[in-house]
């Protein structure tokens, strides 16, 4: 049986992200799984996802990193506090975001984003990584995640943890 | 006169970017335009550009400081070289981009993103932005954006310049 997403274990009011929400009908709704000590999401982006004719569009690379990385962050704070592989996840936002763009990213393959968690400190968490196409490395990224504050969480669901 | 918008004086053939290209209907097509020193966009995000219900998705505010920048930067570069106002710009691409998350932008107000240029350094070209929600800072950025390379043109688009 193939692992659930991260993102399929966000709770449901929390699943409402453009990026990565389950429940975002307008949305990319990436989602992202462990390979051994890296996580990975696979994305094919549109025809309209791009910055000149042929070349994917720098904002969408970021995006895919920015909810890569949070979505990582997740999976391996419930991991550090050996969360069962079921569990619903602790829910994490981005703190900050680093995207280098080291050549032009083709349109048209499916894109690999890879990540690797640098550090887990209490309610942050680094993680590096990279957005690959047929093997070459496109872009790196690093984002800074940080576990939501109770005061982002919509006021219609009580916290479940 | 309103002045013309940094965005509708890119070529038509560089006019397809998912974030600013006024050519991409499916796109954001910002605008943005000099007042004194600074540059400024201003962009109402739809209501699915949400991280959670309420809050502004971390990843289009990156696009947005990403478009917002190589604007900025291909405007800058045209006012360095002393091209007239109504002159096509210089098309810039991103090399790299910081973006800090201060705060959860509110979604359902107009945002403003305002711009300073940095640095002009040849091809290269280094802005700051923020992102700010009724006069209040929500985010910061830096773009570093590079002039675009010829190999990175459309092919059935000669130069212009």
């Amino acid at each position: 049986m193939a692992a659930q997403a991260f993102q399929d274990r966000y709770e449901d009011d929390l699943s409402h992200c453009y990026g990565c929400g389950r429940l975002n009908e307008q949305g990319l709704q990436i989602k992202t799984v462990w390979e051994g000590e890296e996580s990975v999401t696979r994305f094919t982006p549109r025809p309209w996802h791009i910055a000149v004719p042929g070349i994917v569009y720098g904002g969408l690379l970021a995006s895919l990193i920015d909810c890569h990385g949070t979505a990582t962050a997740a999976a391996a704070a419930a991991r550090s506090r050996e969360l069962p592989d079921s569990s619903l996840l602790p829910r994490f936002v981005t703190g900050s975001l680093k995207v280098s763009y080291l050549r032009p990213t083709p349109l048209g393959p499916e894109l690999e984003i890879r990540g690797r968690v640098r550090e887990v400190k209490g309610r942050k968490v680094v993680v590096d990584a990279t957005v690959s196409v047929g093997g070459e490395v496109c872009v790196r990224g690093e984002v800074l995640a940080v576990e939501m504050p109770e005061a982002l969480r919509p006021r219609s669901v009580p916290p479940s943890r």
